[in-house]
């Protein structure tokens, strides 16, 4: 065992405070990792305040995680001392269902397990990255290519994952149209990925306050969809549209923003249902698509083709005592991109 | 100009009778077709009867051709007299937007030209296959295989090319299970059609009425949906569901039975909205679609594809006569599984 300093929430309203919490022995396949940054992802919010439904306390969060390798099980073959590495929202799965055959270790059929708020195969609560030091099976931890700051890798770990397996499922690329629904933490990747895939990028964002930024994100166009008639005057126009947005959209309005055969990816989950008018998605081929992180290998090739374009998160880096804070702002909207947290930070007991 | 035979409706209230039709004088890219059948869809009915807002009268329905080429413009190159060819839902795009250029003619930015009930470039009000004879552009005209009939060749230009358009966008093949809700004219086809391309099929219809038909299109299961728990039973089974029911349907229940990752693809266009709950789509990647027919190169590879397999329709043969009562019998579900009109029985003047 390896006892290690962490951030952990004791109840659904509490502040997060310090302390100690042990990491399981290394098995065989296991990689200990020294963390040096976590990410602030809008879903630790909604666990650690329990508004998904009944969560386990006391919570460590945090599935965007980047630190490089400490130490080694015996069969390790993937990682050595010293690699630099992440490890996002899985940390099991059974291996052996079609879904993980296929590289979609996110449906299996088992049930994959959560970095934090899950229990392991062998009923252990999972803890995840706000903390100093992480074990996981080599199989869940990623390769970081040389040339991207650990700080601004960890968000590729879930918001990355999160809006690559949508652009590349569905053919974002040269010569198509591809637009983005809201500027945060999941949209400005979705902005950088489309615009490093080659796609031309048009962000949708209510106002125009965050204009200057999508240009400099990669976008080359941008519409303030609160104005009046500016969704309308998008009609036909894009082959993808992808929606980062957890707020509920008109979203026939969206649909009728895409050329036929187009797409409208969701990888939000709004509270209310989508009404959607069979003829906006029937007349002219459509499909509305949602889109859950994505597989091991798919975050592999994500990391990859992040290193090859010099791509990381657009990060404000916090200490621990800012975690609280942190997420107000997220929950107000006010980050640009992303927090991440210096681990180091975390105080010694 | 070519005087023809035709059945027409002059209002949605009154019977089809015969009349003499007009086709216009050959263009040099024109063919003259006798046509031997057409089919009834039900979109026939909808359109005649005025269900789909304000109709052209009178209106000679049918878009579901199948003849012979009896006469060719100069500039014909693609078909020679005594040819089978077929028409479907088009006679006109303007071929030279991207949609067109694509082979997606239905989609033509222009607008295309529906086969009845439509107006063509030249403003001439378009008059469908109840008929005995008909002029179309040599573009719009497809060849028929040897080895189908004509009767049943004439409900493949829409109900087959309207059920083969998802199964190929959605990859139906070899170890590939695909569901087919509903079946009539549409759903058998698609039985047929995913069968031959190798996939593992399962009807889902109301009632277990029509399980022994289902077995003989080439459907490997069978679950009757209004039993109850059968449809819950099918949870996370389908990569592929493919929709015919123009009824609504609950549909997150119907997402349900899809894998992660699965397609539910809609070929109808219910009068109600779909309520969709957005977990049902993100948490398992999966995608609702729509479907609109095809182009014209689909619909020349769906021939061929049902001339290697020898798959034509299944239809009951009517006369002229029969016309009127076919479609009550169309709209009660009573047909095994399309009604086809043998043009030859439209009375002379």
């Amino acid at each position: 065992m390896t006892s290690t300093r962490a951030l952990a929430t004791p109840s659904p309203s509490a502040p997060f405070g310090a302390t100690t919490i042990e990491r399981r022995a290394l098995r065989d396949d296991d990689i200990l990792i020294d963390i040096a940054y976590a990410g602030i992802c809008h879903s630790d919010i909604h666990q650690a305040r329990e508004e998904w439904g009944t969560a386990s306390f006391p919570m460590v969060p945090g599935h965007e995680i980047a630190g490089t390798v400490a130490e080694v099980g015996a069969a390790v073959t993937r990682h050595a001392v010293g690699d630099r590495v992440g490890i996002g929202c899985l940390v099991d799965s059974c291996g052996e269902c079609e879904q993980c055959k296929n590289g979609e270790e996110q449906f299996c059929e088992r049930g994959a397990v959560g970095t934090y708020n899950s229990r392991g195969y062998d009923g252990e609560e999972t803890m995840g990255g706000y903390s100093r030091q992480v074990v996981v099976s080599e199989r869940f931890a990623l390769r970081i290519p040389e040339g991207i700051g650990l700080d601004e890798a960890a968000p590729l770990l879930c918001a990355g994952i999160t809006t690559w397996t949508p652009l590349r499922r569905w053919g974002a690329g040269p010569g198509r149209s591809v637009a983005v629904v809201g500027l945060g933490g999941l949209g400005h990747m979705a902005v950088k990925l489309a615009a490093a895939m080659g796609a031309d990028v048009t962000v949708l964002s209510r106002s125009s306050a965050k204009q200057d930024d999508a240009t400099q994100l990669g976008a080359t166009d941008y519409l303030a969809t609160g104005d009046d008639g500016v969704l309308e005057s998008a009609k036909g126009r894009f082959d993808l549209v992808v929606n980062t947005v957890s707020a509920s959209l008109p979203i026939n309005d969206y649909l009728a923003t895409l050329k036929p055969m187009g797409v409208l990816a969701n990888v939000g989950i709004p509270g209310e249902a989508w009404t959607v008018s069979p003829g906006s998605l029937v007349g002219g081929s459509k499909v509305l698509a949602g889109s859950n992180i994505g597989g091991i290998p798919a975050t592999q090739e994500m990391l990859d083709f992040c290193g090859q374009h010099g791509i990381g998160a657009s990060v404000e880096v916090i200490s621990a005592d800012q975690v609280d804070q942190a997420y107000d702002r997220v929950v107000e909207g006010d980050v640009r991109y992303r927090f991440v947290i210096d681990v180091a930070t975390i105080p010694a007991e």
